[in-house]
């Protein structure tokens, strides 16, 4: 795999307010991130110092924090996390080239107990940023796949730091030489760990509804509106695994795969074992929107 | 609630190799606990300096880590985690009394990416003990539960700190002046957000039988045998949502929550309202194997 997060030696990251590097950016051993998993992220793609798609991923930051209850204080909101990210990307000498912005928000540190901490307790905030390499030779050849077991919680819609069993997954997909795991639930592709996809089958372009089993992913939303400008008509009703051989193109979306051509599902070719024409049609498409920064 | 996590002004814990104060004790915000919950715990129970049941939580811990794939490194080990409990319990003052030991283990930190990290990355190591009250006048009068739907992911059988459902359910019982949630899946209790339950239904001790959906719980082990020692025959058939109005006990069980009767569910009393007969003798031996020290 060609992407890779490298550090810029600066490497300073922001925690509750403080601008510091990242070797002595530390939390509580009680921050309820650290013991719960109790916390909600994002992860946006800055190409040339513009963040693609800010808006979208705001939105559904306070749709996060939202879902699991947990309200910013003081200056914080998904606004300003933006700008810290803006004033990051500065500091690490990111404003050329890509990036990625990552933030995150925990319900902050105190005595353990699953109930909310008392109300004095502010969230733990922490955002940073990282040199990002597309995963070009990737998306040109194409990329394989496995299928795993769909074990996530019932609000996969929600982005938690809940992540354990996209972990697990995804660790299995890389022992097997895949660049992905897309998920099985109840007979049907949900997601992959950390991308959406889309397929082809008899000819129609198909996708997981959002509902509570998937993420509703940036990238996935874009494609959606970048293929209806195209007159491709997509149909959000599930892949079932019985269909899997029957896909012609498959591919994956998200804000750091962008579309990545899924060319071989378990071992087994996905159509004919090369990237499809539509594929190829909706990677130039992102690409250009992309170049050109979104929203 | 009476029972307290009340902090000793001394409060030492043990962070990877170190003894340091709690306000001290920091990890990096690249640890994998924080951004994916990416690690395990057990809590145990001492009482005058006597951890409870230490070997079936050193199992557990065993079994959480290899089902989450976290291998330990240089002298760590669950026993080892229980002699620096013990240190923790004398360095804090806790040996007389009851306290509880926490230890966690996460995958480490390092650069953020789903896949586990590159193998000089050593597990992050958490352990720190806290005085303990127990809920004596609830455990007398007993308590209240609501249920909520059980929305954790399909492996509840490890211990791990991908805990949101359990703090979001937790909180809601919370709000509604209730000591536990019971969760609901498929039509069938499973489990509270933080403890086992029996109940009995047409004269007959039942509770969920150890699978993937619910935490073999150490409690629920001991009560499981004491009750076999009493002659009290054990149905691990699960209770249906359609069985809890026929329930005529209930409670709950957890390593500080020992044997709580639950008499309202939902806003309705359970049986007569007030803890059952065999309720109150499991608290009795329960009890009994406590103060004895148990294995």
């Amino acid at each position: 795999m060609s992407a890779t997060a490298d550090r810029d030696p600066k490497d300073i990251v922001y925690v509750n307010g403080s601008f510091l590097p990242r070797a002595q950016a530390r939390v509580s051993v009680e921050d309820r991130g650290f013991v719960f998993g109790d916390g909600v992220y994002e992860v946006l793609r800055a190409i040339n110092g513009k963040l693609f798609a800010a808006r979208f991923h705001n939105q559904r930051l306070e749709r996060s924090l939202d879902g699991v209850r947990i309200a910013l204080e003081g200056d914080h909101s998904p606004a300003r996390f933006v700008e810290i990210g803006r004033q990051l990307l500065k500091e690490n000498n990111l404003l050329k080239g890509q990036a990625t912005l990552y933030m995150q928000v925990t319900r902050g540190a105190t005595i353990r107990a699953h109930n909310f901490p008392p109300p004095d307790v502010a969230p733990t905030v922490y955002i940073s940023v990282a040199r990002f390499t597309p995963y070009t030779d990737l998306a040109e050849s194409g990329a394989s796949a496995i299928t795993q077991p769909d074990l996530r919680w019932a609000r996969c819609d929600l982005k938690t730091l809940n992540l354990l069993p996209n972990v697990l997954a995804s660790q299995t997909a890389k022992e097997r030489g895949a660049f992905e795991a897309m998920l099985i639930r109840d007979g049907v592709v949900t997601e992959g760990t950390k991308t959406n996809f889309f397929g082809v089958v008899n000819g129609s372009l198909r996708t997981h509804p959002c509902d509570s089993h998937i993420l509703p992913g940036i990238t996935r939303s874009v494609l959606r509106d970048l293929a209806r400008d195209l007159k491709i008509e997509l149909d959000e009703t599930p892949i079932k695994v019985s269909e899997i051989p029957k896909l012609s193109e498959l591919f994956l979306t998200g804000t750091t795969t962008d579309v990545m051509p899924i060319v071989k599902l378990d071992d087994k070719p996905v159509g004919k074992g090369r990237p499809g024409e539509l594929t190829r049609k909706l990677q130039r498409v992102l690409a250009e929107s992309l170049a050109s920064g979104g929203d």
